[in-house]
Formats: C-alpha cells, sequence, structure tokens
C-alpha cells in the first residue's frame, strides 16, 4: 500500500516502517492530535496504513527550501525548525513545530518547491504521508480522506491567519 | 438540498438560486475554475446543486472583519476588494480577488470569524459553499467532496505563500 521508504539518502532518519503496524499504544500517542481531529480509532487505524513513522536524531534535516517533494509531516513528538535563508546567507526561524503541527503540506497539495527549509532540533518522531498516499486513501476510504482533507485545510487556515496577522502588523494597519 | 437562503439582510444581492438548476451554458463559465480542477462535467453539475448562485451591485458590502459566517464563495465574474481596518479606522486593501479566486474558506473550515472585510468593487457573481453544504457534499458524494477539499487547500497554500512571501521580505530575510 505504501511506495518505498523516502529520504534513504539521509542516515540520520529512521524509517520504523508502515505506521499501520504499530503496536495498539501508538493510537494512544496520536488520537489527539489536530489531523486526526473526528476520526473514531478505527478510522486512525485504518487511516494510519496509508503513513509511515520515523525517528530523526537530532540536527537533521528534513527538506531544504527550493527541493521537490510530495509529503506531509505530522509531528508526533520533538521539535521541527523552518528556517527562510537570505541571500546573504543569513538565516531566519519562521516557526518552531512541536508535537501536533503539520509541515510540508503546501508543496503535496500544490507540487511546488518546499517553500522553507526543516530541520528536526532534537530528536523528533513524525509521520509522513504522501500525495502517491493520499491519492490511494481518497480511492479507498473516501470518508476518512474527506476528513483528513477538512483537518489538513484548517491547519492551512491556522497558518494563513498567524502569517496575515504578522504581515499586518509590520504594515501597521 | 440547500439551506435557506442567505444574506437576505442585504438588499443589493440577488439570489439566483440553487447553482445545479442553471441552463447549460453554466458549465462553460466555471468548468475552468481552479476550484473544479480534475472534476470533469457531470460531477461539476452534481456540485451545484449544493452551492447557490448571486449576483451583487457594486458597492455590496459581503462580509464585515469579525462576522461570523461559515461559507465559501467563488469569484464567477467581477472584482471582491478584501480590505483591513485599522484601529484609526484607515483601510488598507490586503487583495483584489478576480474570477477563479475564493474568499471566505478560512471561516468555513475553522468556524473563526472572518478574517476582512469583503466589498464587491463591479457588479460581481459568486458561487457560495456552506460548511452544511460541503457536509452534505461528503456524505452524499465523497468523491467529489474529496476533489473540492483538494483543491481548496491548494488555494490556501498558494496564499500561505504568497503572504510568507510578503512578510519575508518586509523582515528582509
Amino acid at each position: 500500500m505504501l511506495e518505498p521508504t523516502m529520504f534513504d539518502h539521509n542516515k540520520s532518519l529512521e524509517d520504523l516502517g508502515e505506521a499501520g503496524h504499530f503496536p495498539p499504544a501508538f493510537f494512544g500517542l496520536v488520537q489527539d492530535l489536530p489531523l486526526f481531529q473526528e476520526l473514531d480509532r478505527a478510522q486512525i487505524e485504518t487511516l494510519a496504513r496509508y503513513m509511515r513513522a520515523y525517528v530523526a536524531r537530532e540536527e537533521t534535516l528534513l527538506f531544504r527550501e527550493g527541493d521537490f517533494g510530495d509529503f506531509v509531516l505530522l509531528v508526533v513528538e520533538g521539535i521541527i525548525q523552518v528556517i527562510k535563508y537570505g541571500d546573504n546567507g543569513e538565516q531566519q526561524t519562521l516557526a518552531l513545530l512541536e508535537r501536533g503541527r503539520t509541515l510540508g503540506e503546501m508543496s503535496m497539495v500544490d507540487g511546488k518547491p518546499r517553500s522553507a527549509t526543516c530541520i528536526a532540533l532534537h530528536d523528533s518522531v513524525f509521520l509522513v504521508l504522501t500525495n502517491w498516499g493520499l491519492h490511494a486513501l481518497a480511492r479507498e476510504q473516501p470518508q476518512i480522506a474527506n476528513r483528513l482533507l477538512f483537518n489538513l485545510a484548517k491547519e492551512l487556515s491556522q497558518r494563513l491567519r498567524q502569517t496575515t496577522d504578522k504581515l499586518v502588523g509590520l504594515l501597521g494597519v
């Protein structure tokens, strides 16, 4: 059901395999995350069959601004730093994403390059859903895919509100 | 299938009724809009049964920042001005949305108040989908709802990329 392991160029990442094979304790770890909102246990277990889990050691580069990549990451544990580099190489931290936040969803839905660089600041655990996995889910489990897409749109809305507020603040409206 | 007419407090808006009752020419007007991407004619006609169409005369207020409202508008014709007001009443135009763009999707998915004020600058035609309509669609036509939600997430991603770019530009990264 899942495509081959991603990230295999990256030795600081450990592939824990298909998230659907996890022991029941795994459910307790993810059931309250916003991306799974209004999905019941059976639905989350079904959804997990379309995702893989990874552990990233601290300072692991997950992806670079400008990279192509069509997967979304859901942070289960740890902290992910979102960075933009200026023309002079100076770096600015745009966000620190903790448990429950997602990253990479823009490239997953629009197919455009990554808008920022993401690094695991500490040892982190996350789930990965690819565009391919999402399409398989939509075909085979459309109700679950609907809820997931709705929750993803909610996350994007939240980020858009926050970013617009910062922009409006700077513009002095 | 549709809830009662919205906007009935607003005399500058004309309710054209359920979009699914429109003549075939209507299809030609909307088939190339991004929100309907990868939906075929039959699917767009089905989807239209969950939407209403409206005409707004120029200078019609569609909604105010802070309003509650759970519907998304798809601009078919015309121009919609998106405005933020400062504490001193000064107004700043955040965007001018033309044919094909959507507005109001954030409140539709997260249930929070409108983030900006929207006004039809010229006579405009638009389609409206409410959260209620989206949920009915998800229940009765999950494959079409999946595609619509995917396209909506794509629109939100595009807006988030644009807003982040403006913010990063102002921050001088």
